[in-house]
Formats: C-alpha cells, sequence, structure tokens
C-alpha cells in the first residue's frame, strides 16, 4: 500500500509492504498551500509515479477546505476503527484515495486536528501526548482512542513575532542560543503574563541586555515555556521534528519535568493499520 | 508655549497660553514612522507655523532611535522633576526643541516608555493607571514619581493575528461585536492559557460557532481579558483613546472590575509644567 503525509508544506509518500515496512519514500516542498485548485491528482501521481500499490491512505491538511476535499469531521473519542469508517474517498484515472477524517473534540470551545491524529493513535501508547509545531497537538490516549486534545499556536506566533512584529526588528540571525532559550522558558514563569513577556525580548535588545543574534532563542523560550506551564504535566511524551522535540525536551527540563521521544514515523504505522481493515 | 505630542503614527501640537489652556491645536498623521530621516526640523516646523511661542516641549517617539534624536533614559522612580533635568535640546534655525527623556524600569527585565510618562505624570493621581494602546503600559505613580510599570504587547500582538495569521484569513469586516469580545474575554480565564484559546478563533469559526464578522472582536477579547487578568487590581484607572478605554472598562466589568476613565489630555498638562519648571 501507499501511505500519504500531506500537509501544509510538505508532501511525503511511503511505499509499505506488506508488514507495514517502509520500503521506499519520496518527500517534496508540494504542500497544499503549493497546489493550484485542481492539481492535486497531477501532484500526487507524479510523486507516486512507478508505485502501483492500493490503497493510498492520506491523512493531514489534504483532507481540508484548503486541501484536496474536506474530509468528514470524527467526534472524540475516535479510535482507528472510527477513522476507518469514515475515510474520503477520491478517485482519478483507473486509482482511489482515501482520506483520513478530521478529528474534532469539544472541550469549551471545539478544536480540530488533521494528520497528528494517526500519529498519536499510531504510537500505540497511552497517556498525554505532545506534538509541537506550528499549532502544537496535546492528545490524550487511552485504550486506542483519542479522549480530547488541544491545540497551541506557539509555532505560529513565534513566526509571525519574527517576521512582523517590532520584536523583529532587532532581530539578527544566529545559530539557536541555549542560554538565552533557557532564560526565556524561566521568563515564562514570572508574573506579568506572556503578552508582557514578550516586550521584554525588545527591551533586553534595547538595552543592551541581550545580544540580536540570540533574541529569537529568547522568545521562542518565552513561547515553548508559556505552552508547556499551562499543562500540569509530570512526564513529557513527544512526537514531532528532532530539532523541536530537542527544543520541548530542553524547556521540559527546566521545569523539572521528564521527557521522553516517542518514534516519530508513528504515523506511517497508523495508516498501514487503516489500508489493512480495508483489505 | 508649544507642546507636541509626537508618537509612531501621529503628530500632535498644541499651543498654549500662560496659564497652560490649550488655545490652538493641529494634528497630522507624520508620525516618526512618515517622517525621513534628517527631515524632523521641517516637519515640525511646517506644522507650528505661525505660532513663535516658546518653549517647545515635546514627547514621546520622536525621542527614540527612530525618532529626531535618541533622549536619555531617566530610571524609576521619575517624577517631573528628573525629567525635566534631562530634557534632550534640539536646535533649528533660530528655534530651539526640547525632548523629554525616555523612562527606564527593570524588574526581572528592564522596560522602557516614551510618552506615557508625561500622560500618567499629568493625571496627577497616585496609584495604578492603565494606558490600553499598542504597547499598553501599566504605570505605578505614588508621590507624582513613577514607580514602577510594566508593557503588554496586547495592540501589536491583535494587529498581528488579524492581518498575518491563520486567524485573520476567516475574519470578516463588521461593527465591533459586544457579545463575542465578551466571550472572548470569559474564554481568558479558561484553562489552556492564551496560546491555547487563540486557536478557539479558528476552530469556532470553522464549526460554526462564531460568525466571521464577529472573530475579530472574539479575538480582542481574549487578548484584552488575558491583560486584564496579568494584573490582580480591584480598580481600572484608564487613560486613552475613547473607543479603547470603552473596550477596557467593559472587560474589566465582566471580570467585576470597576472602572474609571482619566481625562487624555493630562499628558499636554505634564508638558505644559515642564516648560514652565524652564522659565
Amino acid at each position: 500500500m501507499i501511505a500519504v503525509d500531506w500537509g501544509t508544506s510538505s508532501l511525503r509518500c511511503y511505499r509499505l509492504d506488506e508488514h507495514g515496512a517502509i520500503v521506499d519514500s519520496r518527500t517534496s516542498n508540494e504542500g497544499i498551500l503549493n497546489v493550484a485548485p485542481g492539481k492535486f491528482p497531477d501532484v500526487l501521481q507524479k510523486q507516486i509515479h512507478g508505485w502501483d500499490d492500493a490503497p493510498i491512505v492520506m491523512s493531514g491538511m489534504v483532507g481540508s477546505r484548503q486541501g484536496w476535499v474536506e474530509a468528514p469531521y470524527v467526534p472524540c473519542p475516535a479510535g482507528l476503527d472510527g477513522l476507518s469508517k469514515n475515510l474520503k474517498k477520491v478517485t482519478w484515472g483507473k486509482r482511489t484515495g482515501l482520506i483520513v477524517p478530521v478529528v474534532s473534540g469539544r472541550e469549551s470551545v471545539p478544536d480540530v486536528m488533521r494528520g497528528e491524529e494517526v500519529q498519536a493513535l499510531g504510537a500505540e501508547v497511552d497517556g498525554l501526548i505532545c506534538l509541537p509545531g506550528t499549532h502544537s497537538k496535546w492528545v490524550e490516549v487511552k485504550n486506542g482512542r483519542i479522549e480530547r486534545f488541544s491545540t497551541h499556536m506557539t509555532g505560529e506566533v513565534y513566526a509571525l513575532l519574527k517576521q512582523h512584529s517590532i520584536l523583529g526588528r532587532m532581530m539578527q540571525e544566529g545559530a539557536p542560543d541555549h542560554d538565552a532559550f533557557s532564560d526565556g522558558v524561566r521568563r515564562s514563569g514570572e508574573e506579568g503574563g506572556l503578552l508582557h513577556h514578550l516586550f521584554g525580548v525588545r527591551t533586553r535588545g534595547l538595552l543592551d541586555d541581550l545580544k540580536s543574534a540570540a533574541s529569537a532563542s529568547y522568545l521562542s523560550g518565552i513561547l515553548v515555556g508559556h505552552e508547556l506551564r499551562s499543562r500540569a504535566i509530570a512526564e513529557l511524551r513527544l512526537i514531532g521534528e528532532p530539532e523541536l522535540v530537542a527544543l520541548y525536551a530542553r524547556a521540559a527540563g527546566i521545569l523539572g519535568i521528564a521527557s521522553m521521544s516517542l518514534d516519530p514515523t508513528t504515523g506511517v504505522r497508523a495508516l498501514f493499520k487503516l489500508g489493512q481493515a480495508l483489505a
């Protein structure tokens, strides 16, 4: 079968054998934001050229309003069985693709997840999992079902402040500065709240208290610190890009929280199971 | 004398009589971001054409690195006497202007203020004053001196999220929606923290729980709510633009905090006093 992780900024295709092992993989930057409307079949077909396997199971933003087609919503608690029953079929030429539904939750306001549900369920562990990113997800899994989850805009707010705010004007590119990042994590626990702590990125720079090459790391520490402090946790289980996982683990360490990294290819495992369930 | 409030986006000039009463005023959009380097004397001279009064006392971002000249820093506790001794002189033709220094504070990180210090001191009341804006200031005044203060990036973060984030994509222009604003203020007290609450602007919209014309007001309520909740206050005294003051008063009301609005022209009064001290 073919497993496809199609997100906002990248397209990752995996060819799997009958045991679910990855025998080939191809990655491109044709995330959904780089695909013209109506061109999703062409882009995918080109990417999986020469792979004639079936089924093709896809997860991620490809199932959003800005993607190939909007997938149905499956409310929490949601397990692989519920996802399997609500796959959205797309066809092109003689081929068929199946898009994993969106998981929706509702505490006091609704929340949605596209792509992280297969990573969290594929990990096959119970408990709370953090998937850091543009929109970080905190997912609670129990008996193979997603009980509840919440989203934090940490990555997007970081990028916005760096690119468009007055904080970004004084920043210079530089290698990640671990000390400045740690300072930011500690700062996030002081009085005044996030909106106040952010302004310190500027004022510390103005008063020569922070080098301009270190201020992006300090900002990152403030934001990740606020995200972690908003959850009362004793242990942090992480799935994600290695650099980001290392950053969150560092922040957790400063807060006295033990952390561990789970295999980031768990999503492919869950897509394989969804494919098997179809057979 | 002439009092000048020269900020980022506007230039306000006031001609005062010998009692400090405003006898004439002129406002333009020639804030410091709209003035080419070296053109500050020309812009001011044109704006006060026909007013031959002296002294000319100026406050605001005109005294920043991006302004006419960077004014000296006066640390807290700072009163009018300390400001008066550190006025920065600028000259052009046969005229002289005096720029009010920057007030700096340092709790665990430094903070700075340009322009709000004359408004807070001009109010001539002791206690905590909130000056909402792009960078909201919370100023503690005691015996006519600024004891300490802090800055919150509330207004800038609101504008950034509206213009550049995924939240802004679903927003439609509309009249301010008081109910949505109030919902946002209430939401700001729930678990999960600001970075989580922000994402609800998107998900409530996605799931038809929030109209796109109301989502900017909901976002505003979340941010102002977080700002107010970060301070433990029984009463809120506000100085600022009437619309913004009304918004903060509404949020305070939801949190059970009494609020009152102070005269927003207090800054001119303080500039008059600084001018008198020179005589």
